[in-house]
C-alpha cells in the first residue's frame, strides 16, 4: 500500500456510504466543488495550488491486491467486486494553479459518478488545502520582499516527509527563489540553496578552520555561516581569511546569521565586510523569520540580501489551516443544498467570473450557474481532466510560478500588503441566490 | 525517488558539509543529541513519538541508482563513490515512545560517524518533531475526557498524506480510540470509526429515507448525520424510523451532531431520543472541536458520548511547531558546545534521570552526563538501535498505548489541566554546568 496514492488514503465513512450508494444503485452524475468558507486571519487572497499533485492521484486510483484483500471482510463481497475494477472516469475544472481566489468561489469541480466523486473527497482537500494554504502564506513574503532571494528552510518542522516536499512547491509557486530540500530539488526540478549547519563549526578545532576547510571543499558556493560563537568576530575571521582564497580564486560569496538582533548583526557585519573590501560578499538571514519579521528588518533597513524562511512558512504558523469544503452541489441533474447552521452552501455548478479595472487591476468576482446565467468576465474556471484523462500535460512549475507573478501585478495595493485590506467583492448572482431560494423553499414543503 | 524514504530527504547543506568532512577524513565518532527548548504555549509536558517511523528510515537508508545519477553532476565523484556504499551504521539512543518529557532533556540520541550523523538530521527532526507534536496535543483531550470515545478526523486538512497517517498514529499512541483515516487503519491496526457524509442525505430525496437506506447498507454500525437540514426534526424522524428497523433487527447506534451550538443540541436530540425510547443510542458530536471546546461541552455537561476531533489535533492548531534542535554534543571524544544568542545548548552526552514522589507522582529530573555522574533515578534514554540495527522487535502501537496512559496516571493533577501549572523540575547536573563552564572558558582562551 503506497502512502501516497493508495486509495484507502480517505475517510471510512466514504467507503461506508459508497457501499450503500452501489446497493441502491446510486451511481448517476454528482457534481462536487471544492470552496473556501473565510478567509484565514490576515490573508487578502488566496492563491491556488495542488492540482498537479490531485490529477496525478486521480489518473493513478486503483485499489491494489493487497488493499482488496485488506477491505474484502470488512465490506460485501459485491462491493469488493466493484472496487477491483475501479478507476476515476470523471471530469475536473480547476482553476489553474497561481490563481489567486476568494471565498465563496469553488476553485475545484468534479464531475464523476456519485461513488466515484465521493470517494476521492479526502484527499482531494488534503492536497489542495495543503498546497493552497502554503502558496498563499508564501505569497505575504514574495509580495513585501519582491527584491530578495527567499529561500525555503522548512523540510525539518513540517508535518512529515510530504508536507516538506509540497511545501517546497507551493512556496517556489508563489514566488520563493527555491528551497533547501534536496528531494524537492530533485523531484520538481527547484533550485536549491544551501549554506553549513552549527555542527560544521562546531566539529572543527575553530570557527576559522571550518570557514578555510569548508571555502576549499565547496569553491563555488562559499556561504559561512558567522553566528556560532561572536557573529562580529567571525565576521572579522572571514575577511582575514578572504586574501588567502583569493589567492586560490575562491570569493567568499557569503555569510549567514541565524540569531539575535538580525538587522543589528547585519549592520555590524556589513560594515565589517565593507571595511575589509568584501563588498561583494552578501548577507543571508535565518532563525524564526516569518513575513513580519520580514517587514520589520526591511523597514529597519537590514542590509540583508535573502532569508532563509522555515517553520513559520512550512506549517503556515498563523493559519495552520483553512476553512475549505467539498460539497455535493448537483445529483443526478437536481441541485443540491447543504443548510446547516454556520455552514450552508449555494447549490448547482458553477463558474466564476473576474472582472479588472481599466488599469488591469483586480476589480470585481461574480459566481454563477454555469448553465444559463451568462456573464463576459474571465472565466477562471477550466476543464482540466474529461472522462479520467489530463486534457493538457503537466504543466512546468516554473510557468506556473511566473503566472502567480502575474497574477501579483494585478493586485491592488492594499491587498499587497501584510495588514488586512477591504474584502474584495465577489457577487452572487441573482440567478444562483434565487436557485438556493427555490431550493430552500421546495425543503420547507416536503 | 521514493518520497517518504528517500536519503535526499534531507537539507542541501547536509550534502555539502558531508563532501566537506570526507575530504579532510572527519569520520570520527560524533554525538547529537534532540531536545525541546522550550514547550509550546498551554502545553506542560510533551509525549515522545515517532521513534518506530525512525528507525525504519535508519534500518533502509541507502542511495538507489536514480539517486545516485540526481547527484553525480553536481558532488565529486569520490564522494558519491562514499555514497554508494552509504548505511547508517550507528546507534540510537531514546526514550520509548509515549514517555513524557520536557525541554532541555535530551528524547533522542545519535551516535555515529560524522557524515552519517548530520546526514539523517533532516528527516529524524522532520519525523520526531510531527509526531511528537501531535501525541502531546491529542494528549490534552485524553486527559480531561477520559470517559469519552475520541475519534481523529483530521486526514482532510492534515498537511500531506503522510501528516494524515502519523497524526492518526501519535493521537492513538496519545490515548485516542482511534480514527477516520483508512489507510491508517490498514498501516498501523487502529481501530477505524465512521459515519455519513451531508453529501450522502444530500443525494437521496429526503432524509428520512437517506436514513433508512443506510441503516440497511450497515445494518453493524447505524450512525446517523443528523445536522444536514434541522438536528431536532432530524431526530425526530430517527425516532420515527426505528421500530421498523427494530423489526428488521437493526439497533440506531447513534446521531451524529455537526453544527451549531453543540450542548443545545445534544440536550434537545438526548431528550428526543430519551422520549422514543431510543435510551441506548448514543450522540457523538463534530465540527471545529478541540480540547478547549471539550472541556466548555463537558463543563455544560452535554450528554455527548464521543467526539471526533479534526483540523485541530492534525495541524495542533494552537501551536503546528515547538522549538527543537538536533545538536552536535561531542566529537571524537571531546564535547562540544554551541553558544548562538539564545540558543546554547548542554555539551556532551547526556542522560535523563526521573525520580517519582512516595505516592508514585512525578517529583522532578536530572539531566547528567553519561559518564562520571551518577544519578539513582529512572534512566529515560535506552538503546533502541546499535551499529545500525534494532535491537528490540518492532513494538505494537497498542503496547505503547497503554505504556502512555500508564504514564498519565503518574502526572500531579494541575499538569493534566489544560491550563498551564507550575514548571516541572528539570535539574542540569552540577557536573554538567561545570563542564558547559569549561569549554566557554576553553573557547575565551582561544
Amino acid at each position: 500500500m503506497n502512502p501516497l496514492s493508495s486509495p484507502l488514503l480517505s475517510d471510512l465513512y466514504q467507503f461506508t456510504m459508497l457501499q450503500s450508494y452501489l446497493e441502491q444503485d446510486m451511481q448517476e452524475t454528482a457534481v462536487f466543488e471544492l470552496f473556501i468558507r473565510k478567509l484565514p486571519p490576515g490573508r487578502n487572497f488566496m492563491v491556488a495550488a495542488g492540482l498537479e499533485e490531485l490529477l496525478d492521484f486521480l489518473e493513478n486510483l486503483e485499489f491494489s491486491l493487497e488493499e482488496l484483500d485488506w477491505l474484502a471482510p470488512r465490506f460485501h463481497p459485491s462491493f469488493i467486486d466493484y472496487l477491483k475494477q475501479f478507476r476515476f472516469s470523471g471530469d475536473v475544472h480547476a482553476m489553474p494553479e497561481g490563481t489567486l481566489f476568494f471565498p465563496h468561489e469553488p476553485f475545484l469541480r468534479i464531475t464523476a459518478p456519485l461513488p466515484q466523486a465521493q470517494l476521492i473527497e479526502s484527499r482531494i482537500i488534503n492536497l489542495l488545502h495543503f498546497e493552497t494554504l502554503i502558496a498563499s502564506k508564501a505569497a505575504r513574503s514574495v509580495l513585501i520582499a519582491p527584491d530578495k532571494l527567499l529561500v525555503d528552510f522548512g523540510m525539518r518542522r513540517a508535518h512529515g516527509a510530504e508536507a516538506a516536499l509540497l511545501a517546497a512547491r507551493a512556496s517556489y509557486l508563489a514566488g520563493f527563489s527555491g528551497t533547501a530540500t534536496v528531494l524537492a530539488g530533485a523531484l520538481y526540478d527547484i533550485p536549491l540553496f544551501g549554506t553549513m549547519a552549527h555542527s560544521y563549526i562546531q566539529a572543527h578545532v575553530d570557527e576559522s578552520t571550518a570557514f578555510e576547510r569548508f571555502a576549499y571543499s565547496n569553491p563555488d558556493n562559499v556561504v559561512l555561516l558567522i553566528d556560532t560563537y561572536d557573529t562580529e568576530a567571525a565576521a572579522r575571521k572571514v575577511v582575514t581569511l578572504a586574501p588567502k582564497l583569493a589567492a586560490d580564486h575562491i570569493n567568499i560569496n557569503g555569510v549567514r546569521l541565524d540569531s539575535g538582533d538580525l538587522a543589528a548583526h547585519a549592520h555590524n557585519v556589513r560594515h565589517i565586510l565593507d571595511q575589509g573590501g568584501l563588498n561583494n560578499t552578501t548577507i543571508f538571514a535565518s532563525g524564526n523569520l516569518d513575513e513580519y519579521k520580514l517587514q520589520t528588518l526591511l523597514s529597519a533597513k537590514a542590509p540583508i540580501d535573502g532569508f532563509g524562511i522555515g517553520t513559520a512558512l512550512d506549517v503556515s504558523m498563523d493559519a495552520p489551516a483553512f476553512d475549505c469544503a467539498y460539497k455535493l452541489q448537483e445529483y443526478a441533474g437536481k441541485p443540491r443544498r447543504k443548510r446547516s447552521e454556520g455552514k450552508a452552501t449555494w447549490p448547482g455548478r458553477k463558474q466564476v467570473y473576474r472582472y479588472y479595472t481599466p488599469d488591469g487591476e483586480l476589480s470585481h468576482d461574480i459566481v454563477a450557474l454555469v448553465e444559463n446565467d451568462p456573464y463576459d468576465g474571465q472565466q477562471l474556471l477550466e476543464p482540466v481532466m474529461l472522462a479520467g484523462q489530463r486534457i493538457h500535460p503537466k504543466r512546468p512549475l516554473h510557468d506556473i510560478r511566473q503566472l502567480t507573478l502575474a497574477g501579483y501585478t494585478r493586485l491592488p495595493k492594499a491587498m499587497s500588503a501584510l495588514e488586512t485590506a477591504t474584502a474584495y467583492p465577489v457577487t452572487i448572482s441573482p440567478a444562483l441566490q434565487d436557485l438556493a431560494k427555490q431550493l430552500d423553499a421546495e425543503m420547507m414543503s416536503r
